[in-house]
């Protein structure tokens, strides 16, 4: 994992700058035969679309994805599929202030140390625009994972409010990917009252993957929740990654955090979220993360010019109040192109 | 990373079985001419070694290393360090039921569902042993940090219990890294008692560097977060990771997430963990993990035997009743070689 | 290097078939602050580009590439470059006898073996048109390494016709990159003398690169000359790559093979075609390659359908009667990007 | 391909100096179940060891592997093998004089340029003593293969003298891998008259595989021949490399150059050696290398001493008067693991 490229052998590297003239990716290694067309690719990218309720960011982007290569006769042919998203609605001149100044909470400054400059146009590669390619990769990905795995998310939290039931249905129903119809109902005053105070929220997501089967993974540092963990941890404004009862476990005792097993086998429980010593179990991957609130807030910060004069930076451009709603199609997409990968690897090795 | 390799320049393929002949590394792409000997690389070893307190497992093993290959009178020669720990206290027929049925909690049935069969002695390549080899990975990153970067562990909170204070120089004080003399008072107390209770707990571990310059990490999937983030879950037995503020950053609000800039140019406040963008700011870089509650205790479990039929298991070997204690020169270790690793890159791609 | 991704650290991902809406490439890890534009790159283009004389394919494609992402102001920022170049003048009927039977010397059987289904349509991946992306890519690993190095390359033989002189400036002079004008005279004739025979003729390239300094390259598996190797190797029809003396050296005896050192240090001659133990000496790096007659002739070759039924093939597309002279400007590009590479790994282990 | 590491799924890391106290290698990837244990390696191990005829180094070496992980009850588990052989005959007093001046037609002068420091004794990393460590891991990777994969190769030439014949069986009569008796004979008169001469020669080897089905390998950069081509490249004094007709390719005409094909699929000659467009035809697979006379001669040659000034050096130590000989296992090892990785790859890609 490194860079712009993802995964070994389902390889995905992405491109692309918030306001260049697009974005995209190349996914390497895909196996052949299987059936992907622009109409399997849209319908997850439409779910991460910006500019669909008032709760995320109104930047207007049809994000309309074109296959370039690596299919045929709508059939993938098993050579490098190239996905192109055209940026349409990208507004520069709201980023005139950011070409001057830091953003705090915001890579402006590390960008510029590391590179000694900047396209400073929506955050340039910075920006959570890259995401699109990566639920573009997703939808490959999936394809490749086939019908018998599912992998969904939700947002289980929203500024420290938890969504009480967890009804999968109902994530499709409400603009947060709630779980819970009456978190949603919250959600929305609490978003309302955010936006008011001129803030923004922090979120918790949860991703999990259904019919996975047992031996996928590896020991080490392959192990199947360490890639998991750096593929969620690389999504834009993630904080904190957890596998199973993940956190808890440091305050639990052996007895209580082992997960029995019975003939089978079964296990009578997942606190393990379905991974041992980085391999899977059979049963469901559960991952959850933390998503930090969006840095971009319409109240003056306190921050630095590129010459060092102290000054203030107050966000005026369009941007999600909670990030946290948007990383679920992502996180989806990430958790799919870690279990497409291993899927490869567990058959080269295993056979 | 993948497997049992780690690193992209500094590169760590690690080998070797808790109950083979020796367990060891090779250390690929250390730069020229840094000094380095046993003397260097033993003192790491010797903090994490078991059978230094009752409070880790009484394995008797000395873990004496010896580098075999990629020196020259005291120097690194800018080829392959091959790094080799002689097993000497294996006692495999503590492991003689394990052979038979998979102990819950542990990557038996994984392994076994995996590759088909599996090296039952002492957890073969799945115990813990193997993280001795990154320690002395470690040591050699610790030498390409150079002196300006230090790195640093500590346990925060045993079963629950936090650390109320952070005295860095109190960690080598105690059995248990502990950065408050009144926190390892209260944690050996309350050690004897699960030992006494026939469980085990869990743990919350800290490590952070100093020292390390702006610009270093990468965008996207080399997100020096992401990659770090990889590198900790990768330790046996963490489920959690979180980079600064992490879990709590879900429920903070945007305007009190954000470290302002002043001249310097200078962070008021470390809510990022010193990475901003997946590229490091200049501050502190701090991570958390959680570590399971080992999952050998001695008190039944319900497992089933490899023909399986129902059976329990009851761990007699010796074992750590708190494995997040050993656990804090691994992640040191890991922190130590995603840093290494993140300098060669930088300096490869920025000069 | 594998499958559609070449390099390290300058890591290039091609896509794109002959017949698709386009082909393209990302390169990622270049070093920021490079200047370039479309026009640093589109010379560069011209040169490999068909239907320049009546020597080469008569596809008529203006190759015109454009900078999709990694550049702002004319500068390179870092992150990934996407370059794409449009297919134009694709005429997909000529390959309708292609999509039924394999063309004999071509990968048309292996493809079908090995993916289970292929895109007939102009060789689909298998087409030398995917070299343009490799041109393109080359240009930003020239931009990479400076203006103090220079690579170049010619065409030394063509049909066993060896050039007699070495003149540089003369390779631009003619249209099959012939460093000696009276070759290229006799090697017009040659080529309309196979055309009229219904066949097509062998090439042996060269390419050198000078200005290098000694200490480039690696040790064992990472030798410059093994990296390169596999480089050119790859272009489409090269069967044999030699390093210096090359094949020559199988009958030299120790004492002519020796580049004797004088002080300088300075080498006395380059049998070592500038490589020692995989590391660049601070010679010219030279390299020649061995690129076989196309396998496109407009005669009839015994094959099969796919229904394993006996056929004939006449080749009817248009096509290079010497795939080796278009093969110059891709193998200095492969050249180029090796290096570009190695300075890269250069800097990062040896500062 | 980089630096000490071999191969992308089937990967193997070689460490070791000439006389450090050991060489070995990991091989990780390899799959699970297979009958492995020392036996199976060391008679390749035997094939390549020094002193065995008065035609090789003296150097008297056991090369006794020993099997330190991966393995258990003689079958290989699915995590890393790391084999281990013990330097025993390393007199380093013979290479006093190479500390203080460059050997010519050897790394000395590279690798101190690029480390600024380097090991003299015996050549240090760069001694073709590393090629040890690559048979032994091309014997796992023949357990990989299975028996269905001969892989077999010979010496064509030496100093110019080609063998008449290609009679297999022949191979294993005479110490110089030769397929032909008389050819045997005339080398061994050769190489007297060679070493009387105070010089060394060059040689031709040729490898092949018969039982690779069609379908392996992959397009563009991973190409079989190319990953060949960089294998063999990489072994220690190869100039040049083809694959099936190779150079002769560049003197061809098209239909010459074309192997048709016929039901069955059936090829009817087998110039391209196997491979079409990177894949695997089914037919064997076929390369040769030039190797160069060893540099290491009984005779004076120019060069200068670290601090610049002129000298002379002679070689006194054991040394091989044709390389080529012993590069025989190591080429055969090299396809070895060439296939054994494209197995996986094919595996993993195409089910």
């Amino acid at each position: 994992m490194s860079d712009n490229s993802f995964g070994r052998l389902l390889r995905v590297t992405t491109w692309g700058e918030s306001h260049g003239p697009a974005i995209g990716c190349v996914v390497d290694g895909c196996p052949p035969g299987l059936a992907l067309s622009e109409a399997d690719i849209q319908p997850w990218l439409d779910r991460r679309r910006p500019g669909t309720s008032r709760f995320v960011t109104q930047r207007r982007e049809p994000d309309a994805v074109r296959i370039l290569s690596g299919t045929y006769q709508g059939r993938t042919t098993g050579t490098p599929i190239s996905l192109m998203i055209e940026n349409v609605d990208a507004r520069s001149k709201d980023y005139a202030a950011v070409a001057e100044a830091y953003r705090p909470g915001h890579a402006d400054f590390t960008y510029e140390v590391k590179y000694g400059l900047r396209d400073p146009r929506g955050g340039g590669r910075a920006s959570a625009r890259e995401t699109a390619a990566r639920v573009a990769a997703g939808a490959v990905a999936r394809a490749v994972l086939g019908q018998g795995i599912t992998i969904r998310g939700c947002v289980r939290a929203i500024g420290g409010d938890e969504a009480g039931s967890c009804d999968w249905d109902e994530t499709g129903r409400n603009p947060f990917w709630a779980p819970d119809a009456a978190a949603a109902q919250r959600w929305e005053a609490l978003l309302d009252e955010a936006r008011h105070a001129r803030t923004s929220l922090g979120a918790l997501v949860e991703v999990e993957a259904l019919g996975v089967p047992a031996g996928w993974g590896a020991p080490v540092y392959g192990k199947l929740d360490a890639v998991l963990a750096g593929a969620l941890m690389s999504i834009n404004a993630v904080k904190a990654v957890e596998i199973g009862d993940g956190w808890a476990m440091a305050t639990m005792r052996g007895h209580e955090a082992i997960d029995p097993i019975r003939p089978g086998p079964a296990f009578q429980s997942n606190h393990a979220g379905g991974i041992l010593g980085g391999i899977s179990t059979g049963q469901p991957i559960r991952a959850r993360l933390a998503v930090k609130p969006t840095s971009s807030i319409p109240q003056p910060v306190a921050t630095v010019t590129r010459a060092g004069e102290e000054t203030e930076q107050v966000t005026t451009g369009r941007h999600d109040p909670c990030v946290g709603i948007r990383a679920v199609p992502v996180a989806e997409a990430m958790l799919a192109l870690v279990l497409a990968d291993a899927m490869l690897q567990q058959r080269a090795q295993c056979g």
